[in-house]
């Protein structure tokens, strides 16, 4: 099941795309798509239902952040052995966790706004866990079990706030707009195995990254259980799980968004998104 | 004017300490005290009531953290030089951001809880700054009338999760009950120099932590403004402000919370916090 939000910032409605692909409105049966309706008992009930019977929405709306209302924003650096490698680093001998900022988050196709006096606005196409029931100290067995499905999104990055202006990498992942999350929620029975899945990501057309979630090196249901060891994990958090090789700050010379810019991504079964980049 | 939140975890309602210290409901007037009530106009409107007509709450209810559905816990680091120094840290160039899991939040007096595993839980006293209206891009000149209020905060941290292993101080912040919050938020007018008020620590009645926002290096003010050209700072959204010297890791020996210590910790004008520990 592809679950959405559509409708203008903030006042988005539930909806989910039919095996047609047509976008069909959800607001009869649960009042948004967050961690309240994520829950394996509403996630059957969705499935019961008969698409057909749904009313169909006209024309081609604005579509939101996948998931309402999240809670928590959680990042795994580093987790993919040739990114680290791009960067200078090495793969950690556990997984690194950062945070989003939460009002970073927009929709898929939403504009992503370059910071003012930034120089360094970078891109990283990354698969996304949507938290379903709440875990903590679970066992990476009982991990998927509080997964409710997958995601696509743009870890978008300021890497001299995140590298150069001291403290966390925090200060360069959560300005505004660095949150780009959708188009779909894809539960995780659709998804199947979340690690064999392709991904890319291409500014003005040039395809920068192209890898898979197979070369991720620590994976989703470890990363759920590693997390749940210092905290809870909410119904409607997300996890986002690293990128592969190919961000700006790997080129050489290194390559950064400016405005005019187009980001175009994807991860297989999970959609596509489209970012225009602008200056704040 | 001082606000509160009264009552059973997640259910709490809005109330107010009169003058002569009674908590009084505010119920009748808003929903609760969160982002969505601290512009200035509602804290006008509650400023001008007369407090003799609110209900007075029986008893001795539970203390929720002062506002609620927080968006961003915001932290900095290194903020007093001597803390630095006690740290093995010098005060950076500039602000050092890192993040608290809003899922930390609990109320002043509720229990904290030692993560499984944990041998370094330590303690910080902070004063917190309570977004009213959002900010962003706002000069040093500007950002006062942004914020609503203060709060007194207990930064706890687990120093090996923040430091030992890898990523960002993220790790060992955002504990479930790691952030006791209140239990008021002071209204600036009342506060009135938030950069002249003494602060103090205990643990089972040994002080430990005693200074003064006096020392703190980047004032509220100059935060706010500084944080908000990298992100909107919403209404309701917390910005820890740093700790003084005098924390466990600082020790010689160094000492870390245990089972059944209990910790007092205060800020002048901002009220008193008081948590028992236990193992989780």
């Amino acid at each position: 099941m592809k679950l959405v939000r559509h409708g203008e910032a903030g006042r988005e409605r539930p909806g989910l795309i039919d095996a047609a692909g047509v976008l069909r409105d959800l607001s009869g049966v649960i009042p948004d798509v967050t961690g309240a309706t994520l829950a394996p008992a509403t996630l059957e009930r969705l499935a019961a239902l008969d698409s057909q019977t749904l009313p169909a929405v006209d024309g081609s709306p604005r579509l939101g952040p996948c998931v309402g209302q999240v809670g928590k924003f959680l990042c795994i650096g580093l987790n993919y052995s040739d990114h680290a490698a791009e960067t200078g680093a090495s793969v950690p001998p556990e997984p690194v966790l950062f945070t989003k900022a939460t009002s970073a988050i927009i929709g898929p196709n939403d504009t992503v706004r370059i910071p003012r006096g930034s120089t360094k606005t970078d891109w990283e196409v990354e698969l996304g866990i949507v938290i379903g029931t709440a875990a903590k100290y679970v066992s990476e067995d009982e991990a998927p079990q509080h997964i409710a499905g997958y995601c696509l999104i743009n870890d978008v990055s300021e890497r001299a706030y995140q590298l150069e202006r001291h403290g966390t990498w925090d200060k360069g992942k959560g300005c505004d707009t660095f949150g780009p999350v959708g188009p779909w929620l894809v539960t995780a029975d659709e998804v199947g195995d979340p690690t064999a899945l392709a991904m890319w990501l291409a500014v003005n057309g040039r395809r920068f990254q192209d890898g898979s979630t197979a070369t991720m090196v620590y994976k989703p249901a470890f990363l759920v259980s590693y997390l749940s060891q210092f905290m809870t994990l909410h119904p409607g958090d997300l996890i986002s799980t690293g990128t592969p090789p190919g961000v700006g700050m790997g080129q050489k010379p290194p390559v950064y968004l400016k405005a005019g810019d187009v980001m175009t991504l994807g991860i297989e079964k999970l959609g596509e998104q489209r970012q225009q980049v602008v200056a704040d």
